[in-house]
C-alpha cells in the first residue's frame, strides 16, 4: 500500500473512547487521585473533547450507566455533538449495586434478576435517545466457592434474561456479549471464554454478537485465532482493546506486547475494513497512574501505528509464502511490516488534517490539565 | 446414598483404559524404559488385563492406530473378549507421519489431507471390525509462527475434512472432538479450546460431541464448568482423564488436585449417570516413570474414589443451601463429601466382587510385572 | 501416630487471625457489605474471640496500621486477653496513602520514603507496646509500565530503607518479608518472588526471615518445594494461608486445592513442630462473600485438618519407599495420609477441650452472628 | 547515539549459537526431519560458518557433550577456527542417561551420582582442550509426583555435586547455573527458578553465576526485573535466548513479542558493554519446524535489532522522566526507540563489513541449503 492511500486509511480509522477512562480508577487496594480527573460525564466529554482535538480519531464515547446518567439525554447529545463527537456504545452496571451480591442476570431471586434486566432494557431507552447502537454487556456474575451455584440453573437463568433483552432491541441494533477469564468472581464466571459468548450469541440470533477485551484471557491464550474463529463465523462484534502482563490489568494499548497487537489487526484486516466503521473499537482502560487524557492519547496512537503497520503486510507474498510452507519467509512477511516505523505517515495524516503531527506533546503543552485540575478541585 | 447402593455404583462404574499406557512413554528429552513394558497390542491387552483382574472397573481398551494395527481385527476383538475385555475408543494418528508436517485435516495439499482423511475412515472400518463407537479424534495440527498459516483457510479444510469423516459414520457411532491449548504446535493449535470444539461439533450434527482431557487447558480454567456448559447443550461426550500440573503432563489420574477431579464428578452426575455407560470415560495417561500396570490401576483406583466420594454430596441440602445463597453451607456440604473416607466402600464393593480389596499390592505382589520384565526382554 | 497423639498436636496448633478479616472487603469493583461485619479493632477482637471460643486454636490476632490504631495500646492489649487472646503480628500499612503512590520504601523522594520507613519504625513501637514479636512486612511497591522506575535505584532504596528499620528491630523480634508476584503493579512489583525476599533477608541478617503467601505466586509454582528451599536455608518465617484459583483471590483456605494445602504441611512438618510455635501461621483473606466469623472457623479448620492428615504420613516407609525409588509406593504413602478421614479426631480433641465438636454449626446456632448484626447496623 | 556509532555497537555485538540448533529436533509426538539438517559436531560447524558468513556476528559455537563428543578436540577447534569459530560454553548432557532416570546430580545412589559429576568434569577437561570458558550446566533433575523425592535431601546432594564441580573450574573459568520452571519433570525441579540458581552460585562462589533462558519461566514473570536483580548482585552469567508462548517452546528469537526481547536489552546495557563480550550471549532453540541455517540467522538479526533499538533509548531523558515521576514520558521515551525502524543501521554495519545487507535472503539465494541436502542424505 502506498503512503497515501496508507494516510486515508488512518484518517478514517477512527475509536470510541470510554467515559470512565478520565475519572478516577485503582485497584482494590487504593484509587489515588489523579489531579483534574473527571467527576461527572460532561467533564468526560470535556476530556474526550480533547483526544478529538489532538487526534481526530474519535468515533464516539461510550458511556456506563448510571455513572453517565443524566436527566436529559437529548442535551448529553447535543453537548457530545458540539465537541465533535458522539455517544457510542452504552455499557449497563451490573456488578455495583447491593441486590447483586449473588448475581445479576443470573440471580436466584426474580425479583433481582428482574431489576438487572430492567436496567439493561434501560439502557436500551437510553441507546434510543442518543442514537447510540450498541449495547455492550459485561456480566460479573459467577461464584467464589464450589457449592456456591448451580452452574447450569445459572445458565438457564442467563439465556432467559439475555432473551428478554434481545427482544427489546431495535432492529439496527447489535448487542455485544462480553466475556471475562475470572474476576470479581474468583471460582466461575459464568460467562468465561468466547465459547459461552459465541453459544449465547448464536442461541439468541443476528444481532448478538461478541466482544473481546484483550485483558480477559488465560495466559497463553491466542487472541489472534479467537479473532478468525469468531470472524469467520460471523460473530465478532468489537473491541475491548486495553494491556495486561498478568490479570485484567487495564493498561494502556499496547504496553505490553505490541507485537501481539499487531497482530490482531492483521487478522481483522482479513474480515473487516477497519477505517469504515464496522466493528465497534473500544478503548476499555483504566490507566490509574496516568494522567488521564494523556494516557487515552497514548492508546489511540497504539492503536492507529499497530494499524498502519497490519497495512504494511504484503498479503500477496504471504499467501505465496504460505502456500509454499515457507514458514520462515511467511513470518518475515509479518515481521516486516510490524519493524517498519509508520509514524512519519501518522504524522502527516495528522498534518493533512490541520493537527500537531505530535498529538501527546501538544495536548501536554496546552495548559489544558493545569486549567482543569485547579477547576476540578 | 446408603452403602449398599454406592457400592453398587461403584461396581458399575468402568472405565477404559488406552493400550498406549503400558508401552515406553517420555518427554522430548528422553523415554526412559520401563522392565517389561509392552511393546504391542497383544501385550498391552495383556496388561489391560491385569487391570481388569485386579479392579473389574475396565469396560474396553482403547487403541490407537497405527500404533495398535494388527492384520486380524477378528482376531484382536477375540484376544480382548477372552480376557474379559472389549476394544474401546479408536484414536486415529494424525502426527507421526512426515505428510503431517504442516497439517492432516489442514493440510493445504490436497494430497496429503485427503491421505489424513483416509486415516480416519480406515479407523471407522477397523471400528465396525472390532465394534467399537467411538471415534476419539485428536487434531494437533497447528503453527509455530506468526504468519506460517491461514487461520481462516485451515478452519475451513478442517470442517471440510471432518464433514468428509462425520458422513461415514455409522449411525450408533459417535465421534469426539479434542481440543487442546498447546503442543505440539507452538504458536496457535486449529482446535485449541472447547468452544471450537464445540462449534465444530454443531457444524457437524448429533454424531459429533466434545472430549474433555484434563491436561489441555489454561492455567486456572475451571474445567467443572466446561462440563456443564457443554453437558446442558447436550455436546459433552467423554473425558481424557489425567494430571497436569503446568502443561499436558499426563501424570496418572488424581495426582495433583483430587479436589478438582471430586467438582468434575460432581457435576457429571447432575447430567449422567455414571455407573451405566453413557459418556466415554478414559484414562489418557503417560505414565513415564512408573511402572505402566500399577499406574494404571492407580488412576482407576483414583476415578473410582473420586466418583464414590461425589455422589456422597447431599444433593437436597446443597440445593436449599444455593436457594438461600448460604455460601458457607454450600461448600460444606460439598466438602464434607470430599473428604469423608470412601476407601472402605471400593474395598468391600472388590470383596463382593471376589477381588483383593487392595487392587494395588495385591498386583506388586502377583510376580507379573518380573515375570513380563523377563519375558519382554 | 496413634490418635491421642495426634489429639495432642492438634489441640496444641495454634494460628493466628487477621483483625481485617472481619470486616468488609472485596474487588475493585465493589465491596458488598456484610451484616455485623466488624467496624473498628475492637469490634474485629469480638469477632476474634468467636472464633477462640468455638475452636480453641488462636494463637493471636494479627493486626493492621493505621487500620486497628488505637491510642491506648496497652488498653487494647488488655481488652485481648480478657478474651484470651494476643495480639499477634503487626502489619504495617505502605499503600493507602497519597504519598506512596510512586513508592513507599523505594520512593525515589526523601521525604515521602522517610515517612514510609517512620510508619513501619512506628509499628516497631506498637510490637513493644501490645508485645509482638512479629513484623510482617508486605511491599505493594512495583512499577505499571516500562520505563516508569529504574529498577536497580529501587533496589538500592529498598535495602537501604529495610536497613534502617531491621536495625530498630529488638532482639527477640522477627522482620518477615513478604513477596507477591503482581497487584496492585502490574509491570514489575519490587519484591516479587520469594528469592527477592530470600536476598534481601540476607543482606539484612538473622532477624530477617521471608513469609510465603499461597495467593502470591505465578500458576503453576510447585510452593512446598519453596518451603523446602526456604526452611533448608533457614529462611522461611512464616504463612499467610487462603486459597485463590488465578490471582491473588483471598479466598478461604483450602478451597481450590486441599491437597496442594496438605503436601505443604507435610514439608513443614520436616522442618518444625508445628504444635510449638515456631512459624507465624497467619490466615490472611479476604472472604467477601461470606460471614466473616464462618469463613474465619472454615479457614481454621481446613489448616487443622490439613495438619493432622499431614501428621498421618508414615515417614519411615516413605524414606524406604523413596530409597527404592518406589514411585508409587512413595506416592501411595501420601495418599494414604491425605485420603484419611481426620475429623472425627479433630472432633474428639474438641470434646476434650470442653468445645462442641461442630465448632462452624455450634457459632452460626448462637445468634451472635443476627446480635451484631443489629449492634453493628 | 548517532548512526557511526550504533554500527560500531552492533558490528561488536556477538552472540554465541548452539550446535544442537542445526540438527533435526521436535516434540514428544515427532521430530520432522528438514533436508540437509546437520547429523554431526562438523556438519554443525558448517552450518555455523553460514551463519558467521552472513552475519559476522557470531562469536562462537556452544557443544553439547556427548552429542559433539569428538576424539581429537584440537582437530575440532582447529576445524573450527578456519571457519573463523571459536568453540564456546560447553553444554553437559544430564538427562539422557538411563541411569539419570531417578535423578543426576540429585541421585540417591552415590554411583550413579559420580558418573553424572564424572560427566561434567569431563566436560572441563573438554573446555580445556577446546580453550571455552564457559560450563552451561542445565538441570534437568526433578520429580514427577508428591512423595518421589525428598526436596531437601536433593538439594544437600546438589549442592554437594555442585561443589565437587566447582573445585575442578580453572580460575578464568565461569559455571553458569541455569534454571527451569518445568519440564522433563513435572512435579517439582531441582533449579526451578532463578533464586534457587541464584542460591547456589552464592554457596559456590564469584566464579559461580546464573545463565537465564528466555522460556524457562511461569507466564506472566518480568524477565527484565529478573536482569537487573541479578546483574545488581553481580550473579548474572549469561543468557540463552529463544521465544516460547506458553511452555519452553524453543521458537527462534523474537517471535512472540519483540518488545519484552528489547526491554531485556534496555536493562541489561545499564549493567554490560554488550559489545564487549562479558556476558555469554548465546542463543538456545530448537526450530523444529524452520530450515536450521535460515532460522538461526532469524535469531541472530532479531538480537541484533533489538539490541540496536536498545541503545536508542536516550537514558538521560528517562532519568529526568523517572525523578518526574512522568509515567507518559518514561514510556514513551522507552516505546520510541522501540518504533524506531533500525534495520537500515544494521544493513549499512553489514555493507560495511562487506557482507550483503540482507543477510537472510543472501543466504537462501546461495545455494547452500540445496547442496547439504543432497550431500547429507
Amino acid at each position: 500500500m502506498i503512503n497515501d492511500e496508507l494516510k486515508e486509511k488512518v484518517k478514517s480509522f477512527k475509536v470510541e473512547i470510554p467515559s470512565w477512562g478520565f475519572s478516577d480508577s485503582g485497584t482494590r487496594f487504593k484509587v489515588f487521585h489523579i489531579p483534574g480527573a473527571a467527576r461527572n460525564i460532561f467533564e468526560r466529554i470535556e476530556d474526550a473533547e480533547q483526544v478529538q482535538k489532538y487526534t481526530k480519531a474519535v468515533s464516539a464515547v461510550a458511556i456506563h450507566i448510571p455513572w453517565d446518567k443524566v436527566d436529559d439525554w437529548k442535551a448529553l447529545k447535543k453537548f457530545a455533538e458540539d465537541k465533535e463527537l458522539k455517544i457510542g456504545a452504552v455499557n449497563p452496571n451490573l456488578f455495583q449495586d447491593e441486590d447483586y451480591k449473588f448475581g445479576s442476570l443470573t440471580n436466584l431471586d426474580d425479583k433481582k434478576r428482574s431489576k438487572a434486566i430492567d436496567h439493561v432494557l434501560e439502557c436500551i431507552e437510553i441507546m434510543k435517545s442518543v442514537n447510540s447502537k450498541i449495547l455492550s454487556l459485561w456480566l460479573p456474575d459467577g461464584t467464589d466457592y464450589p457449592g456456591q451455584g448451580d452452574f447450569a440453573k445459572r445458565q438457564e437463568l442467563l439465556i432467559d434474561s439475555l432473551k428478554k433483552i434481545y427482544s427489546a432491541l431495535e432492529k439496527n441494533m447489535t448487542l455485544l456479549i462480553e466475556y471475562k477469564f475470572f474476576e470479581p468472581a474468583f471460582y466461575h464466571t459464568d460467562t468465561a471464554d468466547w465459547g459461552i459468548a459465541y453459544a449465547l450469541s448464536k442461541d439468541l440470533g443476528d444481532k448478538a454478537k461478541v466482544i473481546i477485551d484483550l485483558g480477559h484471557h488465560a495466559q497463553g491464550t491466542n487472541i489472534e485465532y479467537i479473532v478468525s474463529i469468531l470472524s469467520s463465523r460471523g460473530k465478532l462484534g468489537g473491541f475491548h482493546f486495553n494491556s495486561r502482563k498478568y490479570a485484567d490489568d487495564d493498561l494502556t494499548v499496547g504496553s505490553v506486547n505490541l507485537y501481539e497487537l499487531f497482530l490482531i489487526f492483521v487478522e481483522l484486516n482479513k474480515f473487516f475494513d477497519l477505517s469504515s466503521k464496522k466493528l465497534a473499537l473500544v478503548i476499555d482502560q483504566s490507566a490509574a497512574m496516568k494522567p488521564k487524557v494523556q494516557a487515552m492519547i497514548q492508546s489511540v496512537e497504539a492503536l492507529q501505528i499497530a494499524y498502519l503497520k497490519s497495512l504494511l503486510v504484503d498479503v500477496k507474498s504471504l499467501k505465496e509464502a504460505q502456500l509454499k510452507n515457507d514458514i520462515v519467509m511467511a513470518e518475515e512477511i509479518i515481521k516486516d511490516a510490524f519493524l517498519t516505523d509508520v509514524r512519519d505517515i501518522l504524522k502527516e495524516s495528522r498534518e493533512e488534517m490541520g493537527l500537531d503531527p505530535d498529538a501527546l506533546n501538544a495536548f501536554r503543552k496546552s495548559g489544558y490539565e493545569s486549567t482543569v485540575a485547579k477547576k476540578r478541585g
